[in-house]
């Protein structure tokens, strides 16, 4: 264990040993992540659970995703598609994932120009999300601001910093800005993650499964800022590890899953570029 | 053909030929499933059913899945994500399946502690499937005992053989629970298949898929028992072959797909372990 | 530019120096394009529309399907799995897409024997789509014919040109009739493509995600017939170099996706068979 104050680069090393502990906890405790997600990146999401040590369990009707709220060890929300029946199903999550204490991940895609999505993210809101993950034009549209262009972010995450803090300030959770840095605020503390690749913008569904990602190390850990900033370190890193060996996009993604399902602590503690 | 009574391993030898035989009846009929199955697994499994030799059909809304039932060759009902339209159409495709003679598959993912798909399988049993296929918790659960932990199951296979001998007396049909070792039974005859690889559970939907490659092979032979159970271990043959090349889950699902494309008779006379 | 009176193969020539310039425009402009599509191959299209060139946006409930059909570059709407909440937001999105000019596919799966879709696929005539684009059995169906056998064509293409013709004569606009040689025609003017490998019938989605992919190229081109032809050729010309390298379908599907953000102008000119 290096001394954080004579260490060349101290919080480098701590964020790295610590997201490699993170890493650890989630293969042991294997969290069963219920998501409540789109249509679109469902088969991606399950995969990148299992192959990153978590459970998925996809419950997302009404009369079922309140008791399965109860008991999972942490739910994602994410506003991909929301079909009616999903409409009504995830105010049921978040309020059981409040009421017992399940940590939950809310990932408003697209939200701003789409009205059903962009009221329905306000609506849960009122759970206090334990992290909220988006890109930068999300979570600004989130904070009450002027969204982007569909699924794709038209703003900077530097620009959404102050919406990043506005939103924490609401929710009392985390809130992580998506983009070639991500930016991961307490409304406190403030960690910035370097790992990714921008293969992962050409499949689709990366950050949605990230958002299930996180929801495992939100899962596993203590520290929801940590665990957050810990699950975009490595899900960036099994990124970079998988981008060196693709030929497209196709071959990526086969990559990818086999890369997150072949992490290991001494990578990530040599890899993580958390600041 | 072998003799029966002076073979040294009669039963192995039996099966395995007639495994290969059920296999060749479905590359050379292409039977058309429907399937009403959750959007988790939708993919896979329709490339699955191709791979495999039958041809696919996602038929699940009111008004269409009853009609389709009546000429479909077989019907995979699989209840991963019961929307309520899927909720309203799986009854109107059992009871079409049922009324036309049309071989059908149960799935029950997940029943047990989550009370929607617990009410709408038992629903569902009164149109007699003609296999029921699940892990042991959902097997013990059908039968009214306790079920699991979402979809991994956390009851034994040899726990569930009461179980399955029960839901087989309910439906006078096949009942099939998958584990290491799969038992397969019909309530008088009990098969066992020993193929497969864990790798199989490192992907999502492997188990949903073989749901619907069960009913391929049910509707191209002349008896369930043995088509199931022939489905099972062709399945399983494959997995094992595309696990022997893998690197982790991404590369496994798709060699699972190629391998199951490329399976052939000697193949499966070879390396079916039906006992 | 070669002179089409002179060249020995005219047409092939300047067909292909265009379906080079069209698929240019594509990349070129990242056309925004809106899916109302099955679920089963929502991933599958997502990818291919990513690796293509275009933007992918699965917006199809109702309130924000007529939103985004007024400013996407281009609208898809595919009849495969019409849940009740698809069958209201397609209308919607249909209509939102006519009104603001927006080009739009329509691609009608299944119908013929299945009431709901055909029905669906009558209504939305109304609307003037852009391009239609089917197997033969699907284009005989929707101009009044007797439609195949679930998702797979019982009809030639030949056979279903009079049909093709009569629909083309509904709309106003485009129609395809996808088989081993596609016939693509306004009613006027007729192209053929040959380009295409029989591997694309053994993954699900193919035929699905071609529709988006045509729509991604009417949105970027000014002449719907020939960027519904050109289309074809780009994505008939990677599933050629895909079938060439791959085992089994689960490799096909990899390398489709790696050979479509692969493509370039020159292969498209040197391998497009458009006449």
């Amino acid at each position: 264990m290096l001394n954080d104050v004579s260490s060349p680069t101290p919080e480098h090393t701590t964020y790295s040993d610590r997201a490699a502990a993170l890493w650890r906890m989630v293969q042991d405790k294997t969290p069963l992540i219920q998501c409540l997600t789109n249509t679109v990146v469902q088969p991606l999401t399950a995969n990148m659970l299992i192959a990153g040590g978590a459970a998925p369990a996809m419950v997302d009707v009404v009369g079922e995703a309140d008791v399965f709220a109860a008991i999972a060890s942490g739910v994602l929300i994410n506003l991909g598609t929301v079909a009616p029946s999903q409409q009504d199903a995830m105010p049921e999550a978040a309020q059981a994932a409040h009421d017992n204490g399940t940590p939950w991940v809310l990932d408003p895609v697209a939200i701003g120009a789409l009205p059903v999505r962009t009221a329905l993210a306000h609506r849960l809101l009122d759970f206090s999300p334990t992290v909220v993950r988006g890109n930068a034009s999300e979570i600004i549209a989130l904070a009450g601001g002027v969204g982007g262009r569909g699924v794709d972010s038209t703003a900077s995450v530097e620009e959404a910093a102050d919406a990043a803090q506005a939103v924490s300030q609401i929710t009392g959770g985390v809130v992580a800005v998506s983009g070639e840095i991500d930016l991961i605020t307490d409304g406190f503390r403030r960690i910035q993650c370097e790992n990714g690749t921008p293969m992962l913008t050409q499949i689709t569904g990366a950050g949605c499964s990230l958002g299930a990602y996180i929801a495992a190390f939100v899962a596993a850990g203590d520290d929801p800022l940590l665990a957050t900033a810990a699950a975009h370190a490595c899900f960036g890193i099994a990124g970079e590890q998988a981008a060196a060996q693709a030929k497209g996009p196709g071959s990526f993604g086969v990559s990818l899953l086999d890369e997150l399902s072949l992490l290991d602590e001494e990578t990530i503690r040599a890899r993580a570029r958390l600041s």
